[in-house]
């Protein structure tokens, strides 16, 4: 039944094989995000200061702020003096209002953490997926447990998990809940949300890791506060969350973002999707490696097939000094401001964000390399408008993701409500 | 005083470096620009139909098109019967009811068409802008020439052009109407609406042909009724014009859609951003003639710097059968879609529309190898969910895009008035 509900409750097929139809109820769930958003930025904090941070009227922002009260999700937490004038009314975030849960599906592990309404890390459990056990109903079974873990470990009533975010990579369709495909485990149309809702009793969000991290950055980081941005993640798959009009954007069948799979290199190296060239060959942590192989067959800083340790070896390698280090660090970045240059053109966007693994193993080194190349590839005006930052996410940004989806999820079944109670009170 | 008016009634720096501020005003501009498109596309039609074809509801329909009703852009046409029910009301699109004009800034001419409110054609006219002519002062003089020839021409009084729209190649700030850079005349700075307003009375609006092209996919091509589109051109230059969400994306300083400098051979061919290996250096008419003296150096095929005549040559080679012809079209479709299949990767959009002169010039084998090139390219998932096609607009796209930024100027600002007016008759 909860699941039930956080199906209806997903955002409407915008765009999809027909006309766009953008209702005043979009626009008003657009708006409770946009108000909690900047109260979990800014806590405490008054309606006035809410209107001038969200461009929204002050009776709008009023009347947002009494739903998210009526939801216990914010609270009153006193009142400043106003120069004179009447004192003004303080809200801050409600942290214990709440429970949201981020599932990560990774390769070889399933992460789960437990946030309160601040989106604190309120417990964690992970497990690990060997090779071999990854059938749907061996993968569904260590999420099933890893939920009930963080729930009991954080000793929250089961009624106050408002819902879960589920992050899988591949193609997810997040209407039907259906997994159509996943490489790393080779799952063809797998129903991963009906087989997740024989175990767990939260409502449901499926979604796949590149927006999951824009998601993230939208609410939490780097792209709070802008209408057009793009946050590129960097990890074994390459690709690109797109912020467009302040909101994520999924394409026609949910697939958008798939930007490790654009030619930087006509006839170049071969990818794992069946092509040659492509940005990830490059860019992705096996990329990478191939960077380094190419550079010095031999080098030691190769650990055989281990992506996580041959990374961390470089990012140690680069802050030492090491030539080859630094080499397959500039060859990498090179080729990935390249591919940004090109999301800097299409897109002209304020920010742009290097998110994922591999940019925090990096770090600063790599954003340099990627600022240097993008100056040199871009064009002078969309350059100038945007800025390339590291991700400040200090947390697993999937993880942090998937449980916004819980809460955009929450906040649209919530504003369903309102309008019931709106209506019932008309009559 | 009409400038003034116009420039206000320009869209709001929508993301422009601030958070989103979408306004029920702004839904009513786009439910607005969604009905009208309708009618202009289906007259006669009926309110019923209008809420289908739209998916807003009955009520919502009824009160816009009492709206266009008053503006005098569509008018009541008599009645259908409805199966036993009430007689329906039809309306269609008022053709004499107001003028638009559409005009085309190219390199070596300056193109002005009239339209009527069902963007039929009225008057045409070009002027040449010669080598060593084409300063600020000289272009404007041109454009006011045309402007009050087509007018004069098409037997409309002034008073009934609703307003001007202007396309121009290069850098254009809308809000500001300053042309920032324009590679063809090489202009840096120009307040071409300024310079413009002191010859020509109508409202202005200034765009670039990108936009042009886009808008006029959106009201009338092959983007009608879709979210998610990307419009391709295909002529000197190349770009792509983003329509995300049914509306066109600007980026936040209005220069985005720069897709020909995408990288698609890392160190290849210089193109003239000053870049290396860009998409616009292997398919943008410069490049294809490039592509065909690589391959055969004497081909009388090329019409030494004259593009539109070796692209002419290269296109009737191609229907004949020539066998340099035809491998310039398939080196110049392979490049072009291995640069589209990342496009439909990353937004995974309903259509990808191929526009302008050059896509028209070739036409069917483009498309042809386009589609083959883009089915190698892409990924499964958005690959199946794109239609590839060429431009279904008979005429100019640009001239057609232009009045239509003049139409949504003109729509945007009824919805004004028409607000102005609630409010006086509620005090």
């Amino acid at each position: 039944m909860p699941r039930a509900g956080a199906r209806s409750a997903r955002p409407g097929p915008v765009g999809r094989g027909s006309p766009v139809r953008r209702t005043s109820r979009d626009i008003r769930t657009a708006n409770r995000y946009q108000v909690l958003r900047q109260i979990i930025a800014a806590s405490p904090t008054s309606r006035q200061e809410l209107a001038a941070a969200t461009g929204l009227s002050l009776a709008t922002v009023a009347t947002l702020v009494g739903e998210l009260l009526d939801l216990g999700m914010i609270t009153e937490v006193g009142f400043e003096d106003s120069a004179g004038g009447r004192p003004r009314g303080l809200v801050a975030v409600n942290a214990p209002g709440g429970a949201l849960i981020g599932v990560d599906l990774a390769e070889t592990y399933v992460r789960v953490e437990l946030f309160d309404l601040a989106l604190n890390v309120l417990a964690r459990a992970e497990e690990d997926v060997r090779p071999g056990e990854s059938r749907p109903e061996q993968v569904v079974g260590h999420v099933a447990t890893a939920v009930g873990s963080v729930v009991a470990r954080a000793g929250v009533e089961g009624a106050r998990v408002l819902g879960a975010g589920v992050s899988m990579p591949g193609q997810v369709d997040r209407d039907t809940g259906v997994c159509a495909y996943a490489p790393n485990w080779d799952w063809h149309d797998v129903p991963l949300l009906d087989l997740l809702a024989g175990h767990i009793a939260h409502p449901l969000y499926l979604d796949n890791p590149l927006r999951a991290c824009a998601v993230a950055e939208l609410w939490f980081g780097a792209a709070r506060g802008h209408g057009d941005a793009v946050v590129v993640n960097l990890g074994t798959g390459v690709g690109a969350g797109l912020v467009l009009g302040g909101a994520v954007h999924r394409g026609v069948s949910d697939s958008a973002g798939e930007w490790g799979h654009t030619t930087l290199v006509l006839d170049g190296r071969p990818c794992h999707c069946g092509d040659r060239g492509c940005v990830e060959a490059y860019t992705g942590a096996p990329g990478i490696m191939l960077n380094l192989r190419e550079l010095s067959p031999d080098s030691p800083l190769l650990r055989a097939d281990d992506q996580t340790a041959t990374i961390d070896a470089l990012a140690r390698g680069v802050r030492a000094g090491d030539p080859v280090a630094v080499k397959v660090l500039e060859r990498t970045a090179r080729c990935l401001g390249a591919g940004v240059a090109g999301l800097v053109n299409l897109f002209n966007p304020e920010v742009v964000v290097l998110s994922s693994w591999v940019a925090a193993a990096f770090g600063e080194p790599l954003l340099d390399g990627v600022r240097a190349a993008v100056a040199r590839h871009a064009l002078r005006r969309p350059l100038a408008a945007t800025r390339i930052v590291l991700s400040p996410i200090p947390t697993d940004p999937v993880c942090l993701g998937a449980a916004t989806f819980a809460l955009e999820g929450a906040l649209q079944s919530a504003g369903k409500g309102a309008e019931r109670r709106a209506v019932g009170n008309r009559r």
